[in-house]
């Protein structure tokens, strides 16, 4: 779940006398998301979320994420739209956090992936990724290629405990991507963590795209190989090259992608899998005791990069490529 | 937090269809609760709770829990009121639990009580004590007295661990509790659990009450008992008698209270704090690995069972007895 911290009733009043919200009708700690706490914030103007910005978050990426929202939802994006305090302000302060009242959207998350939801995810990456364009604003990947040996290093002597071999196997990898990531791709605002969790559907059309907390500028097909991972394995580990067809498909009728990004993909998916990997492994290794939230399995991701690094061709991705 | 269970997207549309609440927008789970799965549920219709059983509610119970919520409401109480669905049933079963949906009530739980909210629930206690007078069915307190020493037995050896000398003093308040319980004080429904995160609030005044899941037949003056232990004690663990009278206070205004059920007041709140006491305690023993819910301090309740052993007469509740 994602409440880390108690908003009193008093503190609440006070920061939304400062919007035009009317009257706070429900508030109620939202159990998903796991970076910061967020709150279904029910007024007489209709349903929000108030989302505390936790540790984890930079303060000073927030103008970064929300005007990236904001960039996004202008030129037609289904996005959250953080909502203006009298001031003009969106970016505020709660129980001393950082605190941002964004646009409720409508839609369920999928939990059953189906291949349709796919090839509607791959149209909303590609328009997301051509909106982003003129965005103003950069910031670059803190969980890129280059992050992933101090975070590796940050692990060491542990991570035999959650699979013998684990170390040497992550450092192989790690020797090879640093050795063969590429440099010279289309680059972009990406979202960077766009799990199904983050995107909404409303009768299997995509409806929305959320939790904008981890985008910045890297490589665009990065973002696919990040979708391949998060959107086409099946629950038992098969990889469903049907859905990732019908990703990629879609995708590259509404951008127009080179060919290195394609032959690119394994590569990408590979170290988009050390990406969840390390950073899942790390939060295993040192989750606080009593901590609400469960880590997740990096084991998963282990499976993941395995895949990916006996692809030879995009073809095992389902593309006919020249 | 209080999601147990995950709902698919296809098993919560089948479920809704056999309602009349239009198109699902919205579903997300919510953290607070600690015996259910709750989420809200945002229709074409508006805003609902979801609310899936899980193995701590006795299914044989639901229809007393439900149909007392109908009953309440029906005469003006400010309660979640059960959805039908369109073959008039509003228990059903979701994900192999038995679910409903209720209705969402506006306002917000204090999470700082002031000394008018004690007021306000002294009458909405009162009134849903009369509201409950003609409710036909009935359900025995499985937390009253009686259960107190098998749930204690089944934390023996582990209490100390706790707390030194925590079992001799628990043991020690047991007989003295077996042999002081009042026996010959007005009966009817009570709620059994109204803490301050059940009862909702719009601009100082009580707008709801809510989770009728310990609900039960037992004494009226008990249900106070239990108030006094939730709402009248300062976080640093002081007795506030001024929140303490107003509660009482309001609640004879609104239903004429015997001498008796006043004087038995220290020790139904003694055996209210030992009600609470034991339940976290054997939370706190036995609550498992890897929870999402943070168990809560048992010693909390240690300390109010003390303040109430010292009490001789129901004037330390503020009260005047003649």
């Amino acid at each position: 779940m994602a409440v880390y911290t108690e908003v009193s009733d008093e503190e609440l009043e006070a920061f939304l006398a400062e919007y035009d919200l009317g009257e706070v009708l429900g508030f109620k700690g939202i159990a998903e998301g796991v970076e910061n706490s967020n709150f279904l914030l029910t007024t007489e103007r209709g349903n929000f979320i108030l989302t505390l910005y936790e540790k984890r978050v930079d303060p000073r990426d927030l103008p970064y994420f929300l005007g990236l929202m904001e960039h996004l939802a202008e030129r037609g994006i289904q996005c959250p739209l953080p909502v203006h305090a009298r001031d003009g302000r969106a970016l505020r302060e709660l129980v001393g956090r950082p605190a941002v009242i964004i646009s409720f959207l409508e839609g369920l998350w999928p939990r059953r992936i189906q291949p349709q939801h796919c090839q509607e995810l791959g149209g909303a990456l590609a328009r997301l990724h051509l909106a982003g364009r003129d965005f103003p604003m950069r910031r670059a990947n803190t969980l890129s290629v280059a992050a992933w040996r101090p975070l590796f290093e940050s692990c060491l002597g542990d991570a035999d405990s959650v699979c013998p071999g684990l170390t040497a196997e992550i450092a192989r990898e790690l020797d090879f991507l640093e050795a063969h990531w590429p440099g010279d791709l289309p680059e972009g605002v990406i979202h960077a963590d766009l799990f199904p969790d983050n995107v909404f559907f409303r009768h299997e059309m995509l409806s929305g795209i959320i939790d904008f907390y981890f985008a910045c500028n890297d490589l665009l097909a990065y973002d696919l190989a990040i979708c391949l991972n998060a959107w086409c394995f099946e629950p038992d580990g098969a990889f469903n090259a049907t859905k990732a067809r019908n990703l990629l498909k879609r995708y590259t009728e509404v951008r127009r992608v080179e060919p290195a990004e394609l032959r690119a993909l394994p590569v990408l998916a590979r170290g988009a899998a050390m990406r969840f990997l390390l950073t899942r492994l790390y939060d295993w290794l040192n989750h606080p005791e009593g901590a609400f939230v469960k880590p997740k399995d990096p084991l998963e991701y282990l499976r993941k990069l395995r895949f990916h690094a006996e692809v030879r061709s995009p073809g095992a991705y389902g593309l006919e490529v020249a």
